[in-house]
């Protein structure tokens, strides 16, 4: 049913076509552009590229620890010149549904947040009330008083009515207590995306979904999650930027959130990178989880043959 | 197929039968004896009766925060008197499985701990060389530096063949990254025990399981587990009694481990009590994980009527 994806590298004549058919792309960064604070060779010369052919281009992220306007830091910061409007991120994503749908009433409308800054700065940007994050009183260790006030509810902010979950680096025995106490008493569990890993420095650390499992193995449910494969976040992205789907192509390294985020999406293409956490045996395996309908070996590849290498 | 189990409360004379059925008796702690450091009413007499009856009460725990020796002075200190012996614990298992069943060849000999104190004592009992647990260099924020140690792998220890995980209160980013690591590299992944939360002060905190999440769903499959339900605990516990297991009965207060962990030993009896976890309600479901033989409201009501509310 699902064809063998093309594979455009060293293929100029493959390559106009593909880039003919497309208006806009939307562009996962980890893995794609960089991995850490690691620019790959040749992406600013690409994205030029594309931009000088009129494509839009939409950088589409599950990384939660940065807000937009610290996300366009780093994309101006690696030489890629971009605009905030570009942006769009789990924790923006996430920031939007708790504001625009779910609607909490007060008294009960705090959200208890595990994670970074760029959670906290999306929320902020849509008056949503928190508590946790990056609060420095919650990175110690859980002492005697605390388990007892946990446990006793006294330690506990009966406002809360959601707990939004991603990477955090500070995860601690303390806000993972608190975070089971607010669901127990019936706390909404979202989660900025659920991605097992995390690419750094050419390698693999603990992703929002691995931090965020702790919770999900002690209530014995999944949270509602706003990262890629999630469509929460297309509709979204296309009620934003009123995109032709096919129109439209997704490009990522990963099968199970970039590629299946592009597929379930019905999106015009979706083109995979082997610069990630994919490799070309994912999906030629039997229960592959998504099939791109192009690869490269780099984002670079897209500029043809004269510039492969560099 | 399965008897429902037989209520012991306020029964007299199904108390006695009950009690001449068996001459040994396993008995859970967190959720059973006490919750946290709050011992139960009635817990010491109970004990004492049985003892007094010539009974041998073993205490099984799945706890891997406290070595036997720490076990004790718990035990001593709540009055009740007890023998290093009688004790049985989930770090104690895996510290005799690594030295006298894995038994790994040096230099690939070494264990990256996560988790307490209790398991570094076991661990060094049986000369088992070993380095993470509670060492306070690894307490701490992970550094950018500390990110390209452990994604190059010069901040890695290259003698570490196993991971052994537990309940960690001092859970973090960094240990979690270097474990998982560990395990990418080969390493035998281990697990005191995979109990999904740890009974304290009448309310719960994320357990062992729950600690170690994060690797299974990085590495994508399940360490083997020492704790109960596993019955290599129970081999061991048979291996360093003798005890005859027609006339053994386990008390617990969870269906999936400690009464599973009986019936699954094909035990003479299993005795649930409701001062834990398990419900009456979770015996009664359909696909209840396990059923006991007997239940009681808590383990006191084994003294008989005269003592109830005592």
């Amino acid at each position: 049913m699902t064809q063998s994806p093309k594979y455009l590298t060293g293929d100029p004549s493959a390559i106009n076509d593909f880039l003919d058919r497309f208006d806009v792309f939307l562009i996962d960064c980890d893995g794609v552009l960089w991995s850490g604070d690691h620019l790959f060779e040749g992406i600013v010369e690409t994205l030029e590229m594309l931009r000088s052919k009129g494509k839009r281009t939409v950088f589409v992220t599950n990384n939660s620890t940065k807000s937009r306007p610290e996300y366009l830091k780093k994309l101006t910061g690696l030489g890629i010149p971009s605009d905030v409007e570009e942006i769009f991120g789990s924790a923006y994503s996430s920031a939007i549904y708790i504001s625009r749908i779910l609607k909490l009433e007060p008294p009960r409308n705090k959200v208890f947040v595990l994670g970074e800054a760029g959670i906290e700065n999306e929320l902020r940007e849509e008056n949503v009330p928190f508590i946790g994050g990056t609060d420095p009183n919650l990175r110690r260790d859980m002492t005697p008083e605390d388990s007892q006030g946990i446990a006793d509810g006294s330690m506990l902010d009966p406002d809360v009515g959601c707990v939004l979950a991603g990477l955090d680096f500070h995860i601690n025995y303390l806000k993972l207590s608190m975070a089971y106490q607010y669901l127990r008493r019936g706390a909404v569990f979202l989660a900025t995306n659920v991605d097992s890993t995390f690419p750094m420095n050419h390698n693999f650390f603990p992703g929002a979904g691995s931090i965020i499992s702790p919770l999900t193995n002690m209530i014995g449910r999944e949270p509602l999650s706003f990262g890629k494969p999630s469509q929460a976040m297309m509709d979204a992205i296309e009620g934003k930027f009123h995109l032709d789907r096919e129109r439209t192509c997704m490009v990522g390294d990963r099968l199970n959130t970039d590629i299946k985020f592009g597929v379930e999406g019905k999106l015009g293409g979706t083109l995979a990178v082997l610069t990630g956490v994919s490799k070309k045996s994912d999906w030629e395996a039997d229960d592959a989880v998504a099939v791109p309908a192009f690869y490269v070996d780099s984002l670079r590849d897209l500029r043809g043959v004269g510039f492969e290498g560099k």
